[in-house]
């Protein structure tokens, strides 16, 4: 059950493992004195946000409101918040809260912390249910919200505050922030073309890489990818063997990271942001021979977080979406299944958070 | 066929998959300008010794003459050599060539050129086969050949340079290095004893990690290792979850990492320096929940393993070895397949390179 807290809130929630979404009413906090309480305009929906509600990670606490790449007004600040005050534009993204005493937190990682409470379908230490964006209100402590850049548009820049981070965070910790880096990214979708995007700005040459030709032409002429490889071709494959500093890998099904480790240079980077529920298979010694890398990487802290939105606003950096009403996010959901958007979908929840499905 | 040079040369050979090694007459080329020729007094038998005279990696030229990591005394030099002189101590370790203008060479990482020339059993650009350290002489570019620092011991050093480089570079370009460091060390053969001399004297904490209690008394007490973890007791794993900076492992069987994935911290580092032949289970998700990363490392350029030398003289690190003489060599091998040697056999072959087998 929902624990009871005294503001009222509504959103869209799954009830159960068909994952379908429905109007939910439900509670959040009162505004505390380092709190901040907004009005939700538009939320991004996530590749997690479908595993979540259909329950794929075996972890989802129901009824589940998704959504962690969400943007509002504020409406309500605590007295000791110092961040920013009502009227203003703010963010949250994956998390709502973390020890902020372990190493990772004092190093500005609180995404690593062992502690951090994911923005839904996690617990509060008081036990309470965290529900998402895909909802009319939200509140939470301002270490975890982001200030939103005036040049930022809304709708567009909700995504960044999942897949952005997440792609932007491993390209710089990486050292794939250079001017003349050859960069790969695996998988053209929400979290691919916008990793395109960053590396671009950084200057780099960037090779999509992905299983059918099918978004070369975009890949290229939209997105400003130098290169395309079709990843089933190994003549391709081989001819780009040895060729880049790093690759950032997005796809989350199951799929070979060999063939993806003989495209990087000696002392190159696989950086794997996806997350398949299946091992892969990897042989060390192709590691050894070039002191290769594979590494993951998830979302990004909230320092790095800011930077990367305040970066994007200052190069026009957005997601591509399609800008959905609320009451079409189950069709969304089966377009998503079926990779079929281009590149995110943005519920305007502002607008479009109807009382009845 | 072996190519003839004008330089007579003896050795023990392997000649064919059974890697019974026996008396073997060869050549070697005349001292060049930048070259150094050398008696060699002492070699270390490493594992790679044993693949190779045994094809385990389908690689073998036969006739084989093995060893990489031997050291002897300067007999003759170049007009342009400057870094030795006759008489000097000297050793050569795993590399003999490299194409000296590639982005790895002039990174003082010639381990990683893809023109390397290894040691033996690997071809000169010329065509002609090298062969190793179970020989009387030895003929190197002096770029190839380290200088001996006075305090390191002959025998009981000649193995540093395979296995010591082997683990001090990882443990340097990886950050192991610092005090208060938490390093462990998978299995405690030729390599691993060395990496826990190496890791305590850099001042971390090192913690041996084996498949079975037999050789924790010796591990703490002789090598001076901090812990000791049963790898096969998933109770003392589970207990040290998370608590390790980084990892060398050195075992080259075939092995679960997942296990070890999950005793380093976030941010840590596995870092993989044996080459097993088949591949292993990586579920990435393990590595983006702590930005976790896999790597491997092989042997290291000239100036490190330099370095690296002058750091054990200094820090009177060397091999715990048998001293066996060369008619030993077949039995040694035998051994060295069942693991029963501590930790490094070294052959003097200065003393005992007899022409009958």
């Amino acid at each position: 059950m929902a624990t009871e807290h005294p503001v009222k809130a509504f959103g869209w929630a799954a009830r159960d493992p068909s994952g379908h979404l429905s109007p939910f009413n439900f509670s959040r906090r009162a505004t505390g004195e380092k709190d901040v309480q907004f009005k939700v305009l538009y939320c991004g929906i996530c590749h997690s946000d479908l595993a979540m509600i259909k329950n794929e990670w075996g972890s989802t606490p129901y009824p589940i409101v998704p959504g962690h790449e969400f943007v509002g007004v504020v409406t309500e600040v605590g007295s000791k918040v110092t961040k920013v005050k009502v009227g203003d534009k703010v963010g949250v993204g994956c998390l709502v809260e973390s020890c902020r005493s372990c190493e990772m937190c004092t190093e500005d990682l609180e995404n690593y912390c062992p502690k951090m409470v994911l923005t839904y379908g996690n617990k509060h230490p008081d036990g309470s249910i965290t529900y998402g964006g895909y909802s009319d209100i939200m509140v939470a402590d301002e270490h975890f919200v982001l200030s939103w850049p005036e040049k930022l548009p809304l709708d567009a820049g909700a995504p960044l505050l999942c897949a952005g981070i997440t792609t932007y965070s491993p390209l710089r910790h990486f050292g794939l922030d250079k001017p003349g880096t050859h960069v790969g990214v695996v998988g053209l979708g929400g979290l691919g073309h916008v990793a395109v995007k960053f590396a671009k700005a950084f200057g780099a040459k960037v090779t999509v890489i992905s299983t059918s030709e099918s978004k070369k032409k975009e890949a290229i002429e939209k997105l400003g990818a130098d290169a395309f490889l079709v990843s089933r071709d190994p003549e391709q494959m081989q001819a780009a063997a040895g060729t880049m500093d790093g690759i950032i890998d997005t796809v989350s099904a199951v799929h070979a990271i060999m063939p993806l480790i003989n495209l990087i240079k000696s002392q190159g980077k696989l950086i794997c942001v996806g997350a398949p529920d299946k091992p892969v298979e990897l042989h060390t010694v192709a590691l050894l021979t070039g002191r290769k890398t594979v590494s993951g990487s998830c979302i990004g802290g909230l320092k790095e977080t800011q930077e990367m939105l305040d970066f994007a606003a200052e190069h026009n950096i957005a997601a591509d979406i399609e800008l959905i009403q609320m009451d079409y996010v189950n069709t969304a959901m089966e377009r998503l299944a079926k990779a079929d958007v281009r590149y995110r979908f943005v519920i305007d929840v502002g607008n479009t958070l109807s009382k009845s499905a």
